[in-house]
């Protein structure tokens, strides 16, 4: 049985609570009227109870179910373990910090740093060389003029509002929507249709103009949340970091708020670097900078952050992908449109039906699909708990053909980690109108085609007479027609000699008599097709995938003595900050000359490790190593064989000091599993495993 | 027998001039006293002719030594060859190009985003895992606190002078460093005087103040190099790019000019990672800004570059390091100070003994100097163009106890790669004083020990009726004496009943009588000392090694018709941004198949490679890949045995297809070189070889 909605939670618990008042004010008036008995009173109060009892579990009913869809407290207080162990472990720490830091800035510790590291180099395997992808690396400072094509300069905005006191800053959208969750989660006696109207301001936030907001936040009298004083309207406020290229101090530059313009204005080099040949793909790892104007969510919103991008440069009339069928049979939660409008969940679909039922675009924008699935999976990214969900025509952007984000959930809701848009010719067209330089690509044909091309030759005298001034602008619309509108006006011109048209850009019709424009089907031999490329973007925010990914991985388990919660991060070998520890068991010289002899193998095996030389069991020891995500544990018990621990089970096995290295090598670079070795290796079951 | 110096040659060229100018002279007065015979006047016409073409070759002689000197004509050719090569195959593009780019702004194309890829590698596995140290990665954006207890914001200038009419902004020692090397250089009738002073000036230019430097501007007459117009003065101009953090505009930022400083800052936090132990090592590998004034020497002087820094925290009376005897018997270049300041050049010495002699300061400091040393050979830099030069006293941070460049000679002269600085304890006191959280260790001891301390008790009652307003002064200044001041203090209040002290804050001196301050030696019991760590700081521009790199691993070669010479580069596998390219020998069905399943092995093993499939010889295929120093190249000439050709050698030896995979993968990790394969497999001399 489905659990009943929070619109029916919400009507019975108003019932039950309108019930209870009307039964107290019944109690009211039998006392304040006199002269009724003891027992009748009784069982009025006694009733009273009993309503308000229902009306207690009523509005319990209801808040769990509030809790369970909004990150109820289980939410909270795993993020708070996770958190607080990766900032313990420093895995992270808070820029700054002796100086009390910097909101929206975080360093790497050193473990946070290995993984990041980890992650980089399995995407630039992954993508980069697996597909021969052409890498760049440019600059983080921008000129402006690179930044007004792509739009950044115009668009790039939050809407912010200030308290009009203190003049702390706020954005717009983030006041409404904390109002509207906060009304929707405590405010139990909500009615219906207020609920109703907050839950849909909840789903357009994203589209309100500066107008509806400020409109918005004035009709539910919103304030400043630290002071209560009244807010500004709303305006937008510019997302980046702007500087001053140069000592003049005149030429504005700004830091990249994304890598990929980088690669646009490369476009042409590249192409003829690939001995122009399309498709090929280009892409780029680096800082990106967004000087958010309140950042939230701790990790998962900060001012500056790595980026990986890719720019697969495509012919828009071929979008197939010779790889799909490698790809084709991924089976993972996808979530179209479709879905989305009509209220369902995710669900799990194939990807070549995908393709093959139009769900998604193209082919290479699904073979994109699948392989950032397959990327984010080998992390260690929990299956179940990642979708990609389709765009809605709201939320694209107007010339993109399809957008998938590939969403991650985690304590926060669903995060969006990685985009991957069709995004069309949009990004070489802007470039190319901005700076002059033709960004298209060329398709030689093996013989001369001949094609019949339309020719609409205005005769600018006849127009200068009679536009004077707006020449230009009806010189230009008729330029323009399509070839439908052009054979609709030269048969009008034929006919009766003159023709009315519209100038959209004077907003009006103007007259056009048959002298002042020929109309005609020309054949022509063409010997190449010149074209703007589409672009694939699949674009990764590679701090918001850890950040899921440490989420995935953590977990609590008991020590032996069940007096106490271990933390573990059950990183994959690929991932994990430290591949292997080591301990020797007592502190002797025996053990502690071996232990060095493994450590210089491991060395010279390329494997990241530490020796614990600490007087502490071995039990805390493995605690310790399990919760920065060590995947194995070697302890010198011996000076000739020694014990492998694998993190998860806890199994142990008796591997020959000579051999220990290379083991290790083929368990954390995927040669063997632990199953493999395990079958290989005879099993450990000593005394320092019973100390844990 | 050495060349002439070039005082000598400037001398000999002033006696001949000085000789043809006065026989000029002299054949002038003939003609113009009439009378002197046809032959006299063509014997005098002789003479001058001759010692002209002396004067000639004697400025020919001072020409060629200046330009030996100080980057001659071949030097210029190889710059433009190698930076043509760079630029034609993408190493290297000058950022935003299609906006006529940014000066001092470039991206690394495909080939030299692999080579930086491959270079940062190699540092984190030469320095990072083999030293165990903390990785961080901090962020770009920086708050104005950090960088003015650093000194960045007072101190990280240049001095800037403006062309008074336009505006322009020049690098004050840039002008007059330019004007002295043109008057040496081409001015050949400069007197002997004149051209010390010149000198004189280039030795000292670090350091002249704003004023000296505005002086010498006004003495040589310099003006602005475009326009001729007149200069302004010099002013220090921050090479620091500024931005604001956050809505406000409030909050000042900077982007960081080096990363040592989010070390620095997280010290605290390390050290407790680091189980409290010294000495630790801290890296980070990040992007630093510099808003160079006017940047210039192409790719070595940008305004954004990557650095790769290491702080080696250690204890100030213990600089010894256990493994500095594995570098100790290691041989090159060093010019320390006293060779410099007596004008001879480096010479070649062992580490050890420059250690132990004190040329070097101490072990730590030696052992990072010779791991730079194996980094930068190891990657391809020419032993015999790299040396280390020690910081001469006026170069260095009044702080540093000892200074290193790792110097590589280019076509530049010879640039600053890598700095290897001891700057004890500096960097943490500013932020300890700055922050207030004290960035220090300890060290527990293992028994308490007895320890006689200073103890000085102003009386504060005595001296605030003495000094009223500036009793707090007198109150610092009493308690800041030193040991030694404090006891001469004591006696002379035990003999006199008073005593003159001088307080600098006051600018005078005070009278103290004998109730103001006690003093005293106490005995007292210590558990721990608690110090400063001094900071070992190899810094490594990572952008300017690889620039060097590039330059000393090109050559060229004749082309087999020995028409044209073909560019190489001998890049080490290690370096080499695609280890293995594949050639079907020619088109057809067969070959093509085997090349994709060798490709498939090569990228099943990690190995970065190309398919060339394009229908031009095999041998303007070969100059193709050399030219981008790929090592190795499969020529697939059958469908189950292939060639491998080396690089440099040009040598082929034939392979079967399923080993290729392998073979090279043991080449480019360095398992085998190319003589122990050349041994294994039988050697091709066929017909591919032919044409190249």
């Amino acid at each position: 049985m489905a659990a009943p909605s929070e619109d029916t939670l919400r009507r019975a618990l108003a019932e039950r609570q309108a019930a209870a008042d009307a039964q107290a004010e019944a109690v009211r008036a039998l006392k304040a009227a006199g002269g009724a008995s003891k027992a009748d009173v009784d069982a009025a109060v006694e009733a009273l109870k009993a309503l308000k009892v229902e009306a207690g579990a009523a509005a319990r009913r209801l808040q769990q179910a509030l809790g369970a869809g909004a990150g109820g407290a289980a939410r909270e207080e795993l993020r708070q373990a996770v958190v607080n162990t990766l900032e313990r472990k420093l895995f992270y720490i808070p820029s700054f910090k002796i100086y009390r830091g910097v909101a929206g800035l975080y360093d790497y510790g050193p473990p946070g740093c290995r993984v990041k590291a980890n992650v980089l180099s399995f995407w630039r395997q992954h993508f980069v060389l697996e597909e021969n992808m052409l890498e760049v690396d440019c600059p983080c400072v921008t000129p402006e003029v690179v930044l007004k094509a792509s739009g950044h300069v115009e668009k790039f905005t939050d809407l912010m509002v200030k308290d009009e006191k203190t003049g702390t800053c706020y954005r717009a959208d983030h006041l409404l929507k904390d109002f509207c969750k906060e009304k929707l989660e405590k405010d139990l006696a909500l009615p219906q249709e207020k609920a109703d109207e907050f839950k849909r301001v909840l789903a357009i936030l994203d589209d309100l103009s500066a107008e509806e907001l400020g409109a918005k936040i004035k009709e539910y009298s919103i304030v400043a949340p630290d002071t209560k004083n009244p807010l500004s309207d709303p305006y937008p406020f510019n997302l980046m970091f702007q500087t001053s290229i140069g000592p003049t101090g005149l030429s504005v530059g700004y830091m990249r708020p994304e890598t990929a313009q980088g690669i646009f204005v490369n476009f042409k080099d590249l192409y003829y670097y690939n001995g122009q040949k399309l498709p090929f793909a280009a892409a780029q790892i680096g800082q990106a900078f967004r000087n958010e104007i309140s950042p939230r969510q701790g990790l998962l919103r900060v001012r500056e952050f790595t980026l990986a991008e890719i720019e697969h440069f495509v012919d828009p009339e071929d979008k197939s992908h010779p790889k799909f069928v490698d790809v084709a049979d991924l089976e993972f939660l996808m979530f179209p449109r479709e879905l989305q409008l009509s209220g369902e969940s995710a669900k799990l679909m194939k990807l070549g039906e995908a393709v093959s039922k139009g769900t998604v675009n193209n082919e290479t924008l699904g073979y994109f699909i699948g392989r950032v699935y397959l990327f984010l999976t080998c992390l260690g990214i929990d299956k179940g708990r990642l979708r990609f969900r389709q765009h809605l025509p709201n939320e694209m952007a107007h010339y993109a053909a399809d957008c998938w984000d590939a969403e991650i959930e985690s304590s926060y809701g669903w995060i969006e980690c990685v985009g991957i848009a069709d995004r069309s010719a949009y990004d070489l067209k802007a470039h190319t109108e901005k700076s002059g330089v033709p960004l298209v690509a060329h398709e030689k044909f093996s013989k001369p085609r001949k094609v019949e091309k339309l020719v609409i030759v205005p005769s600018k005298k006849d127009l200068g007479l009679a536009f004077k001034g707006n020449q230009k602008m009806v010189l230009e619309a008729l330029e323009a027609m399509s070839e439908k509108e052009a054979f609709e006006m030269k048969a009008e011109l034929e006919t009766k000699g003159e023709t009315n048209f519209k100038v959209c850009t004077l907003g009006k019709d103007v007259v056009i008599t048959k002298k002042m424009v020929s109309i005609s089907m020309e054949k022509k031999l063409e010997h190449q097709r010149v074209f703007t490329p589409s672009v694939i973007e699949p674009s990764f925010g590679i701090g918001r995938i850890i950040y899921c990914l440490f989420e995935h991985s953590f977990y609590t388990r008991p020590s032996k003595s069940e007096e106490e919660q271990l933390n573990v991060f059950r990183f994959p070998p690929l991932v994990a900050p430290i591949k292997c520890t080591v301990f020797p068991l007592v502190k002797n010289q025996e053990f502690d000359a071996a232990a060095k002899v493994i450590a210089k193998a491991l060395t010279t095996a390329g494997i990241s490790h530490i020796i614990d030389t600490t007087a502490i069991s071995i039990g805390r020891r493995y605690a310790r190593t399990d919760e920065i995500g060590v995947p194995f544990a070697v302890t010198v018990d011996s000076a000739t064989n020694v014990t492998i621990r694998e993190r998860d089970s806890k199994e142990q096995i008796r591997v020959d000091i000579n051999e220990v290295a290379s083991v290790v090598k083929q368990l954390t670079e995927g040669q063997s599993t632990w199953a493999d070795v395990s079958a290989k290796y005879p099993a450990h079951v000593g005394p320092q495993g019973d100390q844990e």
